[in-house]
């Protein structure tokens, strides 16, 4: 059974139960690629898809993952509520839970709010990324991708490489790996890096040579163009040339290296094209088994509700 | 069963009618506490959410009502309609009603719209608020918390408070109420006040502790600021100042009183925090008790079909 | 079992894919007539619809027919897509097909985007209208209809009447009426018919009385008034003049005609209300076959798919 009745961030989280995720995520996988993808496990359970941020790809893994699992399923979005009318936040989240609901998934652009959800609430709350907190289901499909395709994650060098600062999928991946017992670095831009990463064990590289040497798996990050990442560097073309992997660069180092992307890609920004789609990227296994993943969570956590 | 297989309003509606569908809430208020919230009553049958006025709760309660009694929910909402290829309500409530559907639960700006639609589609019709006219789940919802935490309706004192003119709410309450036994007032500045009122048996306070000394229960309406309510009179500061609910009001009263809101709450405005999060409100438990009195209303209503 | 694992249009489709789907579409227009409108055949696959233009009356059939046949469905549409993010169609579908979906029902306004899809993607792909280029579910339940009134399809003389060169609809509609054996022809403005068309052997008329001297049935297309057709007439008023059907236009010739219209209806522009809601109208039938069409579709494509 997990620690928690929640999943908010994967700080702190002990390694038992990010293995009992993994280890049951992969019974979900399996069940996945079978002509009936479904199980009775939620049914007549609520969960309620709380997105106050824009969102396709994970808005749409978890609303697969709740319906595999027979959940019924409500989509809540900041554009059709009533915070428009203007509630807070507080009333509205208490209004819903008044309707007899089961788990609630958040996203929010403001760090700590599933934090502060499960302070209002009694369902149990997943935290799909608030603000540049946290995305511990992003981080759990890293982690059961690189474990399936390496084998182990224990004492594997693992590089992030992108704006560390601004990731909630960095930290939530740094915390979760370091748990597992791999070697954690990141390499960026050093208006990229958080100062005092060094003082978790998290090696530091400004080079990306350094970070190919060093690395079995690359964890590259999207530059969120649309939230004025790129003012943070000359120009695209410039973070492009010093940072960029592409398969110039990787055969230089004629290294078997994982290459993994939580998407969407900018194409020929952080990854070109041919390190993409080449046979090292795992980047759509990461989206299949995010949906595993995910149904592992709400199953976890949803099953083991009824024992409180 | 029902005498009729539409619920355009509550005025007319035979205190059996209601009665039955109190006592059926009553059966569904108890399902949803359980584990597995779902029954499969209405499992093949269509409904369709027209929703053409933006709504959160409303709209997430009948959802959710409809998917525990394992209908099929189709949402139509006017910003996605071919009523912006310039089609006519008529052209497009027929052609969804062609396409077999069982039950329609509409809102609308326009008052009279769900009797209209009766007219144009065999599909019962379920109002869920048409513009100043009625909204006749929220009063029955109202009357159901009522019953549940007084022990009866008749002979009691109610009286809503607010903008009675433009709500909705108000008038589904008092058809509801007076049909019920209830002895019921309104309170609010005299403008929001309709004439003939009094006709109906409805007493009228212009004075809030008037109000206060009358009541056993004060429903408090919203005022909708979203509509230019605060048009009406000199400020916002003003209304609260004459006709806001604070603790400190009904301490001097020294009563008892059930306070009710059909949210969201204007904190500040029509009601204080205090009051709204205090130990006489029910105002969360008329949200939970609303799913229940709207899965009565469409089981009512969708099974009565059959014997059609 | 269909030949195609796809459906991207009616072009080159055998005349035995389209008796079976319209046969299979026979059992499905009965269960939908049924109190339980709902069969398990595609529980536990995933259909998503991914519609890139606006559409209600195609979006909610589709979801309809799918959620009649029990599958799981996902609706994607371009306003709340990580294209906004700026990643390309090409990454978007990878994505969503790596969750492992079963079925995609595309509209695009590209023409050959759904074939495209096909390239990109292992799941089965179901043309719901791309660009002026095809719209087969359309012309397949024009078809059924047709020949649920007739008794037949071979040998009845067909007229598409309006804006033949930007309509999809009429495509699909001339490929499935001549694979059928019907007698085809077009009528509309010369400007509005695309050179060529005689050789596929179907008749062009350029006076509405021709036409409806000619025709057992007439299937009147809707001027695309949001897509600025206007500016390929003088006016309207000129449009519905020559080309509009009027019941007195109808009378003159004294023959009993099906009516038929895609919808949304222009009503007074291309169709009048008197024959639109006439006797000989079957325009509300063809949106409830249109559900039965899509239900059968979905489940030859479906259960195929299994097969391979």
């Amino acid at each position: 059974m997990l620690s928690s009745r929640h999943l908010l961030g994967l700080y702190g989280v002990p390694k038992k139960d990010i293995e009992l995720i993994l280890d049951t995520a992969k019974t979900f996988r399996e069940i996945i690629e079978r002509p009936i993808k479904k199980v009775p496990t939620l049914q007549g359970k609520t969960v309620v898809n709380l997105f106050f941020e824009s969102s396709t790809r994970t808005r749409i893994s978890f609303e697969l993952a709740e319906k595999r699992l027979s959940a019924d399923v409500l989509n809540f979005s900041a554009s059709t509520s009533s915070l428009t009318k203007g509630e807070t936040l507080k009333d509205t989240v208490r209004n819903i839970e008044a309707m007899k609901i089961d788990m609630v998934v958040i996203r929010h652009s403001a760090a700590g709010s599933p934090h502060y959800l499960t302070q209002l609430i009694a369902a149990n709350v997943i935290n799909a990324g608030d603000g540049t907190h946290e995305h511990p289901t992003q981080a759990l499909l890293d982690m059961y991708t690189i474990k399936e395709k390496m084998g182990k994650i224990a004492g594997l060098n693992v590089c992030i490489v992108g704006d560390i600062s601004h990731s909630r999928v960095a930290m939530s991946n740094i915390f979760g790996l370091l748990t597992m017992g791999a070697n954690v670095a990141v390499c960026g831009p050093k208006t990229m890096i958080p100062r005092d990463l060094e003082k978790l064990g998290v090696a530091i590289f400004t080079k990306i040579d350094d970070a190919i040497k060093f690395a079995d798996v690359l964890n590259i990050l999207r530059i969120q163009l649309e939230r004025g990442a790129a003012s943070n560097f000359p120009s695209l073309r410039e973070y492009h040339r010093l940072f960029g992997i592409t398969k110039e660069r990787l055969m230089k180092h004629n290294k078997d290296i994982l290459i993994m992307h939580p998407g969407p890609i900018n194409r020929g920004v952080e990854l070109s094209s041919d390190v993409a789609d080449g046979s090292n990227s795992v980047i759509l296994e990461q989206v299949t088994n995010g949906v595993a993943v995910r149904m592992a969570v709400l199953y976890l956590i949803g099953t083991r509700t009824e024992e409180n």
